[in-house]
């Protein structure tokens, strides 16, 4: 009774009970039939083109932007030349938003290697995809950065590239730390944008799910440009790296790999063990735990 | 006859006759069997952490802009170095988009005690459910503001620690009023993207709902952050007092209270006996009012 | 034959054979037992609150935008002390966006006397209503103004009251065009999102139709601002003018409600004759022509 | 076996097996039949209408940004008078969203001869349809930019007309490939928002088509302003040459009706030899490969 009266009241404050969907069986570690599919080299294709495409686009408007800034610096529109950190942090959301949307049906639109960690912790791809994933993003990544200093080389190196680095005052725990978190909560996101309990109830998860991904990349973007630049995405960062190739930006590299996998990990294991815990309290087995 | 021409014409401008959907009975004020359930503590789990991101990318983003437009102040990025007054309203809006979308499916999805005060005297969470939550959100909005102050210690006194104050030139009943308005606009929207009514009907209500509701906050934002800095939230304006412990803050803190509170309350009312009150009189019980 | 390749090809650049919807019958100019009805005066109130709220938010955030520039002129925020005019162009948009989607279940979400002009036209509402929802919608817009005066008063004046006026260097027709040309854009977008045969067979209209007519208000905000203030809507334009009362506001006047008038009128006979009309060519009824 | 699993899995990172659609058949070249409907004149018109639009928008936002700027440029608000160049950018996306959104249903919504190349190219419209689209886009860019000019006389020739040109620094070789990529990223969205075999199993991605194709657009602006002005729109750079008429402008003309054929012309090829190729493996007939 009490049951039947929470999944009425649900969307405001309840719950529903689980009946009305089936979890996918969880991924194989390594699935030596997937190998052999066309499909799975389509979206290894899918996940390179959209990183290639988030990496210039993104890397092009800093570049831009700071160009602008500077070369206008003793006219009247010295500070406001360019798109602003707010159009930045537009670029990057924005980016993703329309990759999302894009790849979604294709490769399930990572673009990310920590996205890709956190899916892969969820077992929801396998190994063999998420390593040939993570290749391709950082081999995208790198072509991206290098289109953007092959048409402005003039300005790449003078603008820092793109490239992640702390910002002066902050200390590697910080910026570790706003790493972690920025990623957790793009990965949350994701989880709750996928999760096929709420897509059985809720019609507008699915419907909306590439934009609030695209908006929780924006947020981040809009807090800890500031302290980090904003990784958030280990192939982003790793690709910008490559290219700028500067001492200060190595020095600082393993952050921008260690914080946002942490901060994925974490965000897989809220989704696993807090928001979809209650059925493991109700004995099911663990590989339909919802 | 006039009723079948109003229908087939309603988009436009007309009304429904209500049969296609049903209300849910009233919630209780306290259900001693909701304690026992997992559901409750995940959903109070859920709330403090959203709340906890949500101050912590926001008031990152107000220390953030701050500290640059003030660090650059001699260099031609004087006054645009940071993301702006738009940048921080959007953050506001963008983190309540993303958190209401995550939340949504385990808590309803409030992130703020105004919201689930006015759910609450709509009879659409029980009574300990609402305190819980009211708990859960203060609590995370100390962590999270407190996240900030670790990381950016040397910045966040300076810069105001993203409290919420009356700026000069405004009076207390000012600041009172225009968060009392500012409360309705979101907790209206609110009650517009769960009414069953209307989602029984509009099948574009449902779809849409966390994001008309990111963009109350955004819009209330852009109109009072002159004012008030805009609190709207308790659980927001209590953090980061908490956190920020400056005499000031503390003073004007009953209006982040007082304020939101009534607002909620006005929007509940307005809601319940102008939009939904033509039910009432054609004769049916209050609980299934419509 | 081709009948069915053009329908099967519609998405990409075809045209649906029309039998899947129904146009519902015109509205009466007066409907008498309309009157008699709860429905309508609900919606006359909700017609008002949104005016109201419309332009409180929106005027809040324009006179909050020139002091913070003003007030802060000396210091490095001078330029940038406020949202700027984008985001001033944001609050107007963004309150169209949440207010329709707040309203439209219950008015049918105008706020504009324009909007509700062309939807007379279009024979979608009552002489009556419309004529109803025109004077709630100038009550409403006065009080919002008036509240922002009466929190604001020292600014208000000072700041220009948010009052639509021609910028200088404008002609009276010019200002008249641009309001022409930027109402039938807001009209267009009203009439694509609410046309019933376009609704029956493409699902993401209705879905979205919030959004874009939002977006329509945003854009001609940013193209017109600078030549008139940017009107489109008689009510926020005579709202304004009466609590700001000025001379020159009030010169101007005829051109906010003449223009933003026959800019709906042809949209209007934009989609009744051009958009609509080949069924009337097969010799259908003037009252179902598709 | 694995075929059913990776079915199942495939929201994050698998392939849909094809049977839950049909692609319709490949446009004629010519269709004679097509010649004689009012259907192909209506969206031609719609065509017109909504390119006239764009432009008008478009241009009078960057010359009210411009004038603004510069008639301020002493007093306190000379580098924020106007709104910006994410203003511009906004400008650009938002009217492709809601123009897309308005004609979607009546011509297919391109506005953009790139566009149609591209649909031409996967078959999707005939060659009569392709070339009348695009001689009445390019009447209507012209007709847009007009009006702007016929307003704004005095600031319209002092602040270039919009006219796309290259900036300093950079060479014709960087602009066309800027042009190609900027125009990829377009019309690849715009592919995967109208893929017949993803619109059947992603009920999302009709849904929201026009807002990502918007967004497509505001990216790419806030890319490659500072280096080409953005064209990605061969209509809308040869409306305002026209109207502008200017030697520099002409000079580089070719390369926005070059850059956007040939990116347009790899959109096409990669949706159908890349992400659509699986099929064509299993040795289905051409016309149906998926």
């Amino acid at each position: 009774m009490a049951k039947d009266i929470e999944a009425a009241a649900a969307p405001e404050g309840g719950e529903y009970t689980a009946k009305d969907y089936s979890d996918p069986p969880p991924a194989p570690l390594i699935d030596a039939e997937e190998l052999t599919k066309w499909s799975l080299y389509r979206a290894v294709i899918a996940e390179f083109v959209a990183t290639l495409l988030f990496l210039y686009i993104t890397v092009a408007t800093v570049i831009g932007y700071k160009h602008q800034t500077d070369a206008t610096a003793s006219g009247p529109d010295a500070a406001c030349g360019g798109v602003g950190i707010l159009g930045i942090a537009w670029a990057f959301g924005g980016m993703i938003f329309i990759l999302v949307y894009c790849t979604a049906g294709v490769s399930g639109g990572h673009i990310n290697p920590a996205v890709t960690l956190g899916l892969f912790l969820a077992r929801k791809v396998s190994l063999v995809r998420a390593l040939l994933y993570i290749v391709a993003q950082c081999l995208g990544a790198i072509c991206g950065v290098g289109l953007v200093k092959g048409f402005q080389s003039a300005y790449f190196v003078r603008y820092g590239g793109g490239a992640n680095e702390l910002s002066d005052g902050y200390s590697k725990g910080t910026g570790l730390a706003a790493e972690i978190i920025g990623t957790f909560v793009l990965v949350y996101t994701v989880f709750s944008a996928t999760d096929p309990k709420r897509n059985a109830r809720d019609s507008h998860v699915p419907v909306l799910a590439p934009l609030p991904i695209g908006f929780a990349v924006f947020m981040v973007h809009l807090a800890t440009i500031p302290i980090t630049g904003t990784g958030i995405n280990p192939a982003r960062s790793f690709g910008a790296a490559v290219i700028y190739n500067n001492d200060k930006a190595w020095d600082d590299h393993w952050i921008f790999w260690v914080g946002p996998f942490i901060g994925a990990a974490i965000a897989a294991a809220y989704q696993q063990y807090v928001l979809r815990a209650s059925a493991a309290k109700l004995g099911s087995s663990a590989s339909f735990s919802r």
